[in-house]
């Protein structure tokens, strides 16, 4: 198809690999998808949400008010409960009072979802050239917003508690030493359950990251931000949470949070939300204007309930739960299954596992056993889609992320059984 | 604010004027706007929604799959009923059968709002300093939208039924001369009671623009597109429907279609969508993955139903006639309070009366006007907001856009009230 006429990004926009892993899955019966990042079906709070609407649509000033137009930075309530509700999570996890003014309303922006704000945030920031530094291996959407907009990634080593720090030093000193730093803009940090890896950021090194981005601020010539996506941070199931990077020194004015309640509480209710230091704020919520004047307001209302009547809160020990479970099934049957040459980490929460095979046994699209695997209707997202391409490391080629996440029991069991015998015949 | 460290995106961004103007309307106790273009309050379907979503989440399945992700696209049982009611209205307008092939649910996406299609579809096939050629007036808000990614607008003359055909010529002339042509993507039109103008282009205009951009395509190098924004097609009042450009020749290859289910049904509830001709579509549809995966399903099956069981077909008579009402209280109004100098018209649908004063008289934020217009207490927008700032011609400094859309009958006396008072006072 001729692209001509199109733009540079609508030119060079890709097919998301996961829409094509999800066009195989449906077309394929019998297919055990691993792969697609969905939620729970069964959790899903469909008796909660009945009764909100309700209430909210009984009152008739209240129902047109949801029905109604908002405003672009959104709802004041949901603003209000988000701000409480992000406090009173960082005073549990630091064990500490936090500041009401570090989690003011006022730099809260709530989003069609927080890959919106993922979006927004790029596009407030970067220009074509420029560089983000993201994890090694990190979310692969988000590598592709970055590569659509022709801004340039580079991985930074991720160590079992979060960024290996000294890579991360050596690469902002490389990139200082050939003048890249002036186009590095930030940092992008999946720092709860990574999506794929599941690793959890320790707050030290949130801390330490900051310190280190200060440090080369002046070299840069700007704010370095560090982006931290939290999306996954409610679905913990063991351990404890862990505070936020606004905690931190500089949290203030240099870290961009992104939430979401799509994960925790409804995902087809696409609700997210920003917290952000000027100016980004507000070129945030200018942006956002021109995408869509503000996210659905009857959405919002709809999330504001279930903070305000405490259906939300109620709802997460039972999803956590569940997902302890259906996480449960997904070990116990790669013990099972997965033979002692293949590596993985067991999750404190989030969607994934995500296990490495011997280095001779890629499992890219292009490989052998990514074929197979289709073949024996087992489908899984290759590891090395979650890599940065840039030549200064090498990024691991036989890696699996492993969802549990959207598949019901029965068909994490039967995925996992496929590809253990796939693996067997690998002799791993 | 320092702004260092911005994309250019960031840093061009402003403030939209309509945010100014709501937060004076907020801000100030007593105020009566005529300026904001939100929908009626009273006429919110809340009774026929709480019918809706108390069916869908009664039925479990049903219900968890509306709070679950959908797919990129858009649910495909909103894509069908969507396509089959824009066949129909073009039926209906046209008198003639039409293929559904030119209304394929495969070339069919729904966003969140149709400000978002018109977001993606300027994405997809700008560049900065690239060209779209726009109405004058236009739609203020996606003026902002192509000057925030640094792409020019030229604007082409209006007459009572769009576009001036002879101007469009003239301009696209000129552009190929000067070698501009190459640059220019598409021309947007607000096709249906023009937000802020109230004009409705008739078929013959469509089609004609059509055939214009096509003898300049050899030049362009490119296609050309024709943006057709039909946010206000369902809220007419008076006359008959118009075909959309879609049933014109090259309609299926060079239109892209932005409707939407805000504005005849619930704004809160942000649905609106797009028919695109390849190779827009693929593009539009891979960047709103980027953005937010697609848009609430909970939302989408709300229309969905919506459109099923009959509630939006029996919703937009009712509709119709409290705008035709309130159009008929501020008309009557106009007619008893604005003095002979200040040119309008009677429109036929939508939510806007746009009034001319004398050229003597300019009504911008720094006129003496406006700010008189703000100390007795009503606001209006501005028409020189609503014309690209291009040097070709002479924009006009003293319209107004009036909106009777969301504000109530007694509000709508008062505005006019006081602005006719403040003509006279003028002298006009």
């Amino acid at each position: 198809m001729s692209r001509a006429g199109l733009s540079r990004l609508g030119q060079r926009i890709q097919e998301p690999a996961i829409s094509w892993l999800m066009k195989l899955t449906l077309s394929q019966p019998g297919m055990a998808s691993l792969a697609a990042g969905f939620t729970d079906n069964l959790s899903l709070p469909v008796e909660a949400v009945r009764e909100i609407v309700e209430s909210v649509l009984a009152r008739p000033r209240l129902g047109r008010a949801a029905l109604q137009y908002g405003s672009t930075a959104g709802d004041e309530s949901l603003r209000d409960l988000t701000s409480q509700h992000l406090r009173a999570s960082d005073m549990e996890a630091s064990g500490k009072p936090q500041p009401s003014s570090l989690y003011s309303p006022d730099r809260l922006l709530i989003t069609h979802g927080s890959q919106q704000l993922l979006y927004l945030c790029t596009e407030a920031l970067c220009d074509e050239g420029d560089w983000v530094l993201v994890e090694d291996p990190t979310y692969f959407v988000y590598l592709g917003i970055l590569r659509s907009r022709g801004v340039r990634a580079r991985g930074v080593r991720m160590r079992a508690d979060g960024l290996d720090l000294a890579h991360l030093e050596e690469v902002l000193e490389s990139m200082k030493a050939s003048g890249e730093l002036r186009r590095l803009k930030m940092i992008y940090s999946v720092t709860y359950f990574q999506n794929p890896s599941s690793i959890t950021t320790c707050f030290a090194k949130k801390k330490a990251a900051l310190a280190l981005l200060k440090r080369y601020e002046s070299a840069a010539g700007h704010p370095l931000y560090y982006l931290e996506d939290a999306a996954y941070r409610e679905l913990r199931f063991a351990g404890d949470d862990v505070s936020s990077a606004l905690v931190a020194p500089r949290g203030a004015s240099r870290v961009l949070y992104a939430g979401t309640y799509s994960k925790p509480f409804a995902s087809g209710a696409r609700v997210g939300f920003g917290l952000l230091p000027e100016p980004v704020f507000t070129a945030v919520l200018r942006i956002k204007g021109n995408h869509d004047f503000g996210t659905s307001n009857f959405l919002q209302q709809l999330l504001a309930e279930a903070l305000a009547r405490g259906h939300f809160r109620k709802h997460l020990p039972r999803l956590r739960a569940r997902y302890a479970s259906k996480r449960a099934v997904m070990t116990q049957a790669i013990r099972e299954r997965f033979p002692s040459g293949v590596r993985w980490e067991d999750p404190q929460g989030g969607l994934y596992v995500w296990a490495t095979l011997p280095s001779r046994c890629p499992t890219g699209f292009q490989s052998r056993f990514f074929k197979q695997a289709l073949a024996a209707k087992v489908l899984y997202v290759p590891g090395d889609l979650c890599y940065a391409s840039d030549r200064s490391r090498r990024p691991s080629r036989s890696s699996m992320r492993l969802s549990f996440g959207g598949s019901e029991e029965s068909g994490i069991r039967t995925g996992i059984e496929r590809l253990g015998r796939l693996m067997e015949k690998h002799k791993l």
